[in-house]
């Protein structure tokens, strides 16, 4: 018997089992599964009243809220699809997005107010408020008047689309992403396992719930009876008041907020003993961070990921195999910082250009392609880029990675960030890696910049923890013993910050521009 | 991206992600994962080079080894359909299970070489050995001659039947059960997340492959990447040897099993700390049995479940919810002998004959139905019995339970065993927990006998540790103290023993014949 694959059910799980427990904390919000399900029902009912039509797309533009959370469940039960946006767009870029997407809904948080009447009102079909002071229509309103009523529907098909997300905006070519319930469903079954999620966790929403490290976990942490505690924006001294209010078990940090979080004064002062595990995702974590998250969080299992906004996301983690428990405390670190091992459910090949696998040896660089039941439908409008993408059944992701003996892979750049030096294939994260050893580099991102005579070259942006320029003799010795000589960078700059996506990705689009001015551009 | 949900996948898994890892140990046999997988792969080439054609029936009777494992797969690789035979049956069943399924391939411990010779051959077109003395073509002679190479085909469809299996003869009605690939493949990642299987598991097959409890564990194991040990036959010295000399951490037993291992005199002596789970299931439990196991293994977690063939087995396990760590001694065993909560993916409800839901008050008795991914496709060439069993998306399992507010199901009788005594209804499995609570009572069964006051009274059949009858006035007095006065057993019977099927269920139906001899049958 068939019953479809959807997301839904997993709420209409939670509420079941877990009916009294709170499952949502969001401020002062307190939420049991009993009450999150009425009010996802609710919503859901009352888009219907307004019309929405199957397939429509109903966006938010909010920060992470009980209320973006609800829409996970009640878009879906309307028959819509969710299209949540990054708050950290540009007004333009949102609304290219909601006219790509032809969005029929927008439900705006207040604070966005003024931008959705000036810049985005035209964009989508009613945009409304999620709370509004007067007694003007808005989320809260239509979700108070709703009927509170849900029945599965077994008539829905597992392979319409669901969910619709923009990739972020790294590469400056946004495009949607259409997952399907199924691809959803089969997405959080299978990371559930991957990732041990049970009813014990607490769950801190650190990742906007908009993006890529964030949404898999609506629909995990539901499923398994879990807590959710909502994080409107990952601010340190928050987060770890609410780690010791709410006695937290899990969260998600991207390298960056790992690092802000170590730095952060409150550290030191808070009870962070509740904390069991942490999940880095989103740029390349390192064995120094890993070690140095240990300290901070005793007894917490700190490891890597790696996900795509076209797979789901979660399609690796570095959880170790029964048969490496013994392996020397050098080797765990190093294994622990990898995006790690295929999870249940998908298949990962390493492969050069000609399509055919890497040697296993940790060594030879090739794309990461991927074959699973989280592997989006295709890009939104847009087929020939899905071809491109999808090929024979396999994704290809543009990540470049190695991959040891025991399978666990290590990415090493993007396809397009990857530094082409005298016909060398250099991985700016091998560079990158190396730097992190020396004990005064916070941040660092290694980029390529013209060479007359190797036509590129490695240069290398620093952040210091001292705030001063390392001695730049004493760092190329450094760099020397630690990496090839073709791949020690050939220029040094260092910087107060490193410019950032939304979610902490290092922008090395906009590190290199200025590099570049003039120059005949690189080909990626 | 869909791919087919299948099992096959699993296998897979396990050679890439373990295949240097010992994943199968079968008497002195020891495969690690990638010779398994091979063995599997050598198997499904030879069933397509002797022919099968796609969808035919290929037919196990074996005890339990690493061939009837490999099947699992290898028999779906090569497009045919798993049918395991349960080797406890009589010539005449085994072969009227055979001319029903119109199996194609006989696969056949050499044990059985006699009767397969004598009765069986001309039901399947294939008999053949698993092993041969001489050059005769044998299961392991096809494999070993076959190449070894297998690539998931992407034209499976899920929804084809991958193996049959026929119901349990305790009501003499044997039926095909068609389970898809959808199925077993949905089946694994609920309850690997459900149950907690990981690659750390050390698993014995206490129970046999062929039958309900069994069948889960080849998937679910697999995926997990964790060693399955093979019992040919479940025998308690054996067993406990098994425990110690493997280090098993898993093992699944139905309650007369539980009995045996306790009983055993090797128990003592063995070292059986490895042990860290036990599934009890098959069968209703009770406290005092959870708490006798957990002193004979000391540490480890025992709890029951439940299951059906209909439903590819598992659906309920009676894990604790967080919300209930903190409850008393007696309430916790309480829960964890009970079938417990529906697993992920699964959906129980107890209704009453007019399809109402029962109270969730742990009194009131209904019929367990279940709308889930692992329900059958139905039962082979009966749509009749098909359309019986489910209707409208629930399957009707015609067990009796009832269910608390907690949504904790507890067994209380087959639909058919229910003792219906003066209009009311008595569910014998709550006479038996009675019973059970006696410090002499070893096992016990009550079955409805004639009664020409009430129509129907409740007997009990009872063999008591002393091997002594209990004083009937002590006994009814203590009936009285536990149980209303109209469930107390009118007639009790002191016997040896009580006849059993192949995996130690009980036969309330051979217990009840001679009392109704010469009466006018009961309807069920």
């Amino acid at each position: 018997m068939n019953l479809p694959l959807t997301p839904i059910r997993f709420k209409d799980r939670a509420a079941k089992l877990y009916g009294n427990k709170v499952g949502v904390i969001c401020g002062k919000d307190r939420f049991t599964y009993r009450q999150f399900a009425q009010r996802c029902n609710r919503f859901g009912n009352a888009l219907r009243s307004l019309g929405l039509k199957a397939g429509a797309r109903v966006a938010f533009l909010s920060f992470n809220c009980h209320r973006l959370l609800e829409a996970y469940y009640g878009v879906l039960q309307a028959g819509g699809i969710l299209l949540p946006l990054n708050v950290r767009l540009r007004p333009h870029e949102l609304s290219g997005i909601l006219c790509d997407a032809e969005a029929q809904f927008l439900f705006y948080d207040p604070e966005f107010g003024e931008t959705v009447q000036s810049e985005l009102s035209k964009a989508a079909q009613f945009p409304l408020p999620l709370t509004a002071s007067s007694g003007e229509t808005s989320y809260e309103t239509l979700v108070a008047e709703a009927d509170d009523k849900y029945e599965l529907d077994l008539g829905i098909d597992e392979n319409t689309v669901a969910e619709l997300f923009y990739t972020s905006g790294t590469t400056g070519n946004n495009k949607g992403v259409m997952l399907t319930h199924r691809n959803l469903y089969l997405h959080a079954v299978h990371s559930m396992w991957s990732l041990r999620t049970f009813d014990t966790g607490i769950n801190l929403h650190t990742i906007p719930l908009f993006h890529v490290n964030g949404w898999g976990a609506p629909h995990c942490i539901t499923a398994a009876g879990g807590v959710h505690v909502m994080v409107r924006r990952f601010d340190p001294a928050e987060v770890l008041r609410l780690i010791e209010q709410e006695r937290i078990t899990h969260f998600c940090l991207v390298p960056t907020m790992a690092i802000a979080l170590m730095l952060a004064q409150e550290t030191a002062r808070r009870d962070l003993r509740s904390v069991k595990e942490i999940h880095l995702g989103g740029a390349a974590s390192n064995p120094t961070l890993i070690k140095n998250m240990e300290k901070v969080f005793t007894g917490a299992f700190v490891h890597a990921g790696y996900g795509l906004t076209e797979t789901s996301p979660c399609i690796t983690t570095s959880l170790l195999k029964d048969t490496l428990a013994n392996v020397s405390e050098e080797e765990r670190l190093s294994l622990l910082s990898m995006p790690g091992l295929e999870m249940l459910g998908t298949e990962i090949r390493i492969v050069d250009v000609d399509g055919k696998d890497v040697k296993p040896d940790g060594k030879q660089v090739g794309e990461v392609i991927v074959r699973s039941d989280v592997v989006m439908e295709g890009y939104w409008k847009r087929p020939q880029e899905t071809s491109e993408a999808i090929r024979e059944a396999w994704f290809y992701t543009g990540d470049m990675a190695v991959v040891n003996a025991e399978n666990y892979i290590q990415i090493v750049d993007r396809k397009k960030d990857l530094i082409i030096s005298g016909g060398e294939n250099i991985p700016s994260l091998e560079i990158e890696l190396a730097l992190y050893r020396h004990p005064d580099v916070l941040e660092c991102a290694v980029i390529p910049v013209p060479d007359e005579k190797w036509g590129e070259a490695p240069c290398a942006l620093i952040v210091t923890r001292s705030g001063k320029p390392i001695d730049l003799e004493q760092l190329q010795l450094f760099c020397r013993e630690n990496l090839a000589g073709y791949k020690v960078p050939r220029v040094f700059h260092f910087r107060e910050s490193l410019p950032k996506s939304g979610t902490g990705k290092i922008l090395k689009r906009e590190l290199r521009e200025p590099f570049w001015a003039g120059h005949e551009r690189r080909v990626h």
